[in-house]
């Protein structure tokens, strides 16, 4: 293999795929950056068996050929290099050969053919999706899946394609966050669930494409295609769970308030209620107010903003982590939180309207 | 103890005088900040028995008196205010109650009575110096002091004054770093040994002051006083190293180079050496030329720069991160490196003048 390449294309190329690279390094072949030099492009890739990352670049190629290099030191090395122009040479793939200025490097390679190899998926089917559509989706919605390994299934989030509407769906037990948008294109009825680290990347590389976003679906997969780069991921199998059942209706109290000053108060709380560990805030919501205490040995705090209240008082206690989740997630000006009993799940959803909603159990007992 | 304050004043006077507090939780009531409301002003005090933080802030004082809150809970609290205005307000001491809007929070205080006292010390004799040049000293000298409590001298930077002449020293016993600065005003001559650390969070709070500092020393302490915040470290006793026995002199090699194009050089080595415990980085100095080698497991880079080489050819070999940090505490474009042997202490200094020194020792052996 031997070609020419620019410098900062490379450093930005081996920057984006590294994403792909496992975090717990063991030594393993999967730390390994696979550079394929072919037909006036420098291929990368990196890989972690679930999420995959492929970017090309331009490169002047005088040999064809194939190395697995390691992933770190490359990437490291690349970075710190200043100059415009990059050669990379290895006879024989034991190691490659950086050649910047007068100066060089050589990085040990692995066997590039003990990798994994990544396909692309051949496009019969894709979803449409404005990006920022996207974007808003992933945002409202990847921070509530599961971070545990106990239920496979909750570490990725549902979409739902029903008459031209995505629905994204993810929940954790404490927890449910659903966001709607509109598929741009025609496409059947579907159900995948797309590991959230993986939609979590996927806003990483966003940012660049244009107006449009193609999620390309085949053989257990989603592959996503901007400007070069392509992330390519397992889809998780089996069902998810039926989340309509999950979603109360027919609520007691509603209150509409601001949302930034509710984040404020309940931040402040937080701060005397972090040394909990439930991390307990109370909210008495009464008419026209709604109360915000929280305690611990250290200290109290009792604060009330003002909300448009309808129906019964209510008592019901919070882990604040899980508002302030939800909090985080909206941009609007208000939102509208429901509540049914101290005792069951409540809903925090969209004032006029009906694109996301968030559900949030309340502690137990207490109050 | 009852007062009105500006809320920035109070939340920026908290975030200063928390950096004196120990970092060690151990419940100690060293984690306490004391406020203190007097004579239109409220003082807050923060000491880990070594470093020592004042800062005043006005304020409408309409009871007087004196409470020591638990400081990461009020720091943290006051940040999280929006409000201009806050009351703080405590009857006997047992909380402190913050107003601010219509909501209001409690923090547990602890017994003030049992705080040490700490005192300002009477200016009896000042060092005047001109503050870009303390703070120059102090980048160009603290890194080098010891982090090991094992010689507690090490940790600390001697100032030594002879002749108008400020010439502050630190060592470890792998290098050495030395910086010399003129006295503005008119002193006897005096050595002193500050704790780094002390001169850490003097460069913090310098900026915000006049052109001249003043150093105050008295009892075996050193007070700064910026814009109504005053520092007041202890002093380090004892007898410092004779450092002027350390750097040698007579070299058999000099070498005149590119700091920047240095700097970058023995980076990407270091991308490579950072595997190997020592970090070894090996230099050959030859006519015109400066080659730079590491290797590892991992790779090897092997560069060369420019150099204006005087004297015999020779081969030393560093830890990498010792050459950083010297290039790290240097702006200029050119820097001088003076070897002896390639087991000799190797001094970079100035290429004319002798304002600052940096002494380094070699890896021995190998090559």
């Amino acid at each position: 293999m031997k070609l020419k390449c620019d410098g900062l294309a490379l450093s930005e190329a081996v920057l984006k795929v590294s994403k792909a690279m496992p975090i717990k390094r063991n030594n393993s072949i999967l730390e390994g950056i696979k550079l394929q030099a072919k037909d006036g492009f420098l291929t990368l890739t990196a890989t972690d068996l679930e999420l995959s990352i492929i970017k090309k670049i331009p490169a002047e190629v005088s040999i064809e050929g194939e190395v697995l290099v390691i992933g770190r030191y490359f990437a490291d090395f690349v970075k710190s290099l200043t100059d415009d122009t990059i050669t990379l040479e290895s006879t024989g793939g034991q190691n490659i050969t950086i050649k910047y200025g007068d100066n060089e490097g050589f990085i040990k390679c692995m066997e590039v053919d003990e990798y994994p190899s990544v396909d692309r998926i051949d496009e019969k089917s894709a979803v449409v999706l404005a990006k920022e559509d996207l974007k808003d989706a992933i945002n409202k919605v990847a921070f509530a899946a599961s971070q545990e390994d106990s239920r496979p299934i909750l570490k990725g989030v549902l979409f739902e394609i029903q008459n031209g509407l995505l629905t994204a769906v993810a929940l954790d037990g404490y927890r449910l966050a659903l966001c709607k948008k509109r598929v741009i294109n025609e496409v059947e009825d579907s159900k995948v669930i797309i590991p959230a680290r993986t939609l979590t990347e996927v806003l990483r590389v966003i940012d660049e494409g244009e107006d449009e976003v193609r999620l390309i679906f085949g053989e257990g997969k989603l592959m996503v295609e901007i400007n070069n780069t392509q992330l390519i991921s397992r889809l998780i199998g089996g069902d998810y769970i039926n989340y309509r059942n999950i979603i109360s209706t027919g609520f007691a109290t509603t209150a509409v308030f601001s949302r930034a000053q509710f984040a404020d108060s309940i931040g402040r709380a937080s701060i005397i209620s972090r040394t909990d560990k439930n991390n307990t805030i109370r909210l008495e919501v009464k008419e026209g107010l709604i109360m915000i205490d929280s305690r611990s040995e250290y200290g109290n705090v009792h604060e009330s903003i003002v909300a448009e209240v309808e129906g019964k008082d209510v008592v019901i206690s919070f882990n604040c982590k899980y508002l302030q989740d939800v909090l985080g997630a909206v941009a609007d000006e208000f939102i509208k939180m429901n509540i049914k009993t101290g005792n069951s799940p409540c809903i925090f959803d969209q004032v006029d309207g009906e694109d996301y909603l968030f559900l949030v159990l309340p502690m137990r007992a207490g109050n």
